[in-house]
């Protein structure tokens, strides 16, 4: 029986286009973009074409585009190099339901002697602007914010935050990892200077991701070494997983126009099944202001991990994939309040652009099925 | 007319049976190795099968092996983490025969206040150990070395400094971004704590490599973020890179047999007949302490640059792919004590192992050509 994949925001397939663009790079144009012979020169054209295919899906100058190894590096760069760009300012405000390389920088930052606010988003998943206004002062260096939530999908109000970190001359950085190619993201409405692109999120290949940086703003390498970027980003350019973030980035554009409201229409209808399937089953974080794609479903009395272990069938995670591995409550919904044996109940049910009506069938009666028997197996276990 | 390429140190092709290994996990294994399903189990099970086949390239374990984004990430790590592991010690021992992004490394780490000795190289572009080893002291952090120099091809006689670096107590970091692949590399026998790798130039692809880190030695993080590679790398796996990685090791251990003295072969026939056709030509560095597939020429009275200008048909580079664009003689050469004249006149001619007995002889028909043709053009010009 084929498989129900659901675990988008853990990373996608790669585009059949995407792979196509890809292959010439992997095959006869091979050569060094800082080769100065014509192999070199038509990889060195690949980069700058992709660099525009980028910029373009977000609303940038190519030139504002460094290519990195991921979403990760991206964020180190924004954050441990914004951070440190405002001689004498001394804070980072941030949320306390950012992803884990956030957190981490923070915390690094943290160590290096600054001072890190971290203001709590609503029950609803959603941070308050106005709270986030409050935090921000004439010693904040940089604001850190990740625009969509990876594991429940509640999209943060950036553009609402943008003016207050303008205002007091902090930069603002977005981590949309999982927000570009899913909804609409253009770096001057959301009045960014900074901004993290991760390709695996959005049908390129993992392994490339890329940071947008505001023209004029002079980030700080994170890597040092030879001229590769601008002397931005040294080592030798991964041409063909930039040429497939590229393309993948055009695709998204066009992607955009038509897969949200659909991918929506089968999240709402993902959902309204399960409703009707599991009393008591509810769903984490803003019913609107969320990713179109993603669903954090909390199964009542069971483990969402041994809930999917018995539904081999849904490919999904409980909270991120990056913490598949852990027994522990996902520490983005005990932040929201919710209680530590209820958030065990989680599972993130999150659709692609190749979902289809008849997956999100299967999901429902697999999952019903499979919570049906662990409460069988359970029948003392409360609600 | 099919070009020679002879810029495989500036970057191999895929091997096929890279590309071939790489496939499924660009298509259909498509899964994030931190999801507990069964797409990212697979996932998980091929990186740490390609882990085990880079491990098994150097002689180290596999749990010894961190990949990275490429040979520049690799020594970032090595040389920055490294440096500062060794708590109250304040220097750090290298050559003045680096690549950039070891000097980038330490004039970052001089930035920070520590010390940075830079051994000179003979004129032999061999580094002398015992040199090396009256400039480690107890107060040596940190000996960083380029196994094989990547513009002129001389090997480093690391095992050879490694007693000294041990004594001492130093960390010893070899980067092999060149040689591993083209000559055997053995991390015991080299006596190495850190040892770079890049994948692009073992024929698997751009934007992978790898960092041999010895058991026990805990080294610091560079980007920081999720529990990936046991908390030493995060981001999300570039799954299908690192199997290229792995199959690229496995395949240059098989090609070590042959490969190396068939291009050693190739290369001397290159040089003698570049030598009968252009009078005055001249080899860099130590005629038998080096890369078997690299020649760095110097050809009497032209630009480097301007002569492969001339030779489209010939696809290298002068200098180092990195410094392409530079009209600026090699830092390398004139490290060696090149004079800056003789020292523009480089090309580095780098086969690779598809290169075949009729490229060679394309190769110095061509550039025989090209110099003459240049020479004439300019008769006035000193030899």
């Amino acid at each position: 029986m084929k498989p129900v994949y659901l675990d988008s925001n853990a990373t996608t397939p790669v585009d059949p286009d995407v792979l196509e663009a890809m292959l010439p790079y992997l095959r006869e144009d091979f050569g060094n973009p800082s080769s100065a012979h014509a192999l070199g020169r038509r990889a060195h054209e690949a980069v700058e074409w992709a660099r525009g295919q980028v910029a373009a899906l977000i609303g940038a100058e190519p030139s504002e585009i460094i290519f990195t190894s991921g979403g990760t590096e991206a964020s180190n760069m924004a954050i441990r190099g914004g951070a440190t760009m405002r001689t004498g300012r001394q804070t980072v405000v941030t949320t306390n339901i950012e992803h884990p390389a956030t957190d981490a920088c923070c915390a690094l930052l943290e160590r290096k002697g600054l001072i890190v606010r971290r203001v709590a988003a609503e029950s609803n998943g959603i941070v308050d602007p106005e709270r986030i206004a409050a935090a921000i002062g004439a010693d904040t260096a940089l604001v850190t914010i990740i625009h969509a939530q990876n594991e429940i999908g509640t999209l943060q109000p950036v553009a609402e935050i943008a003016p207050a970190a303008r205002r007091m001359g902090a930069l603002l950085h977005a981590d949309a990892a999982q927000s570009v190619g899913k909804v609409p993201v253009n770096v001057d409405a959301q009045g960014v200077d900074l901004l993290s692109i991760a390709g695996h999120k959005l049908y390129a290949p993992k392994g490339v991701g890329a940071l947008y940086v505001r023209r004029g703003l002079d980030l700080p390498p994170l890597l040092v070494g030879a001229e590769q970027e601008r002397g931005r980003r040294p080592g030798t350019e991964n041409v063909a997983s930039m040429v497939g973030l590229g393309e993948a980035c055009r695709l998204a554009a066009i992607a955009l126009e038509a897969a949200p409201r659909r991918m929506q229409e089968l999240a709402g209808e993902l959902f309204a099944k399960l409703k009707r399937a599991v009393p008591g089953v509810e769903l984490v974080g803003d019913r609107d202001a969320r990713l179109p794609n993603t669903l954090n479903v909390l199964f009542p009395g069971v483990s969402g991990r041994q809930l999917l272990a018995s539904c081999p069938r849904v490919l999904a995670s409980n909270g991120s994939a990056c913490h598949a591995e852990s027994e522990e409550p996902s520490a983005i919904l005990l932040a929201l309040g919710i209680p530590r044996d209820t958030a065990l109940g989680t599972v993130r049910l999150s659709l692609g652009r190749h979902t289809t009506r008849d997956d999100i069938e299967i999901a429902a009666t697999e999952l019903a099925a499979g919570w049906r028997a662990m409460r069988q197996r359970a029948p003392s276990a409360t609600h």
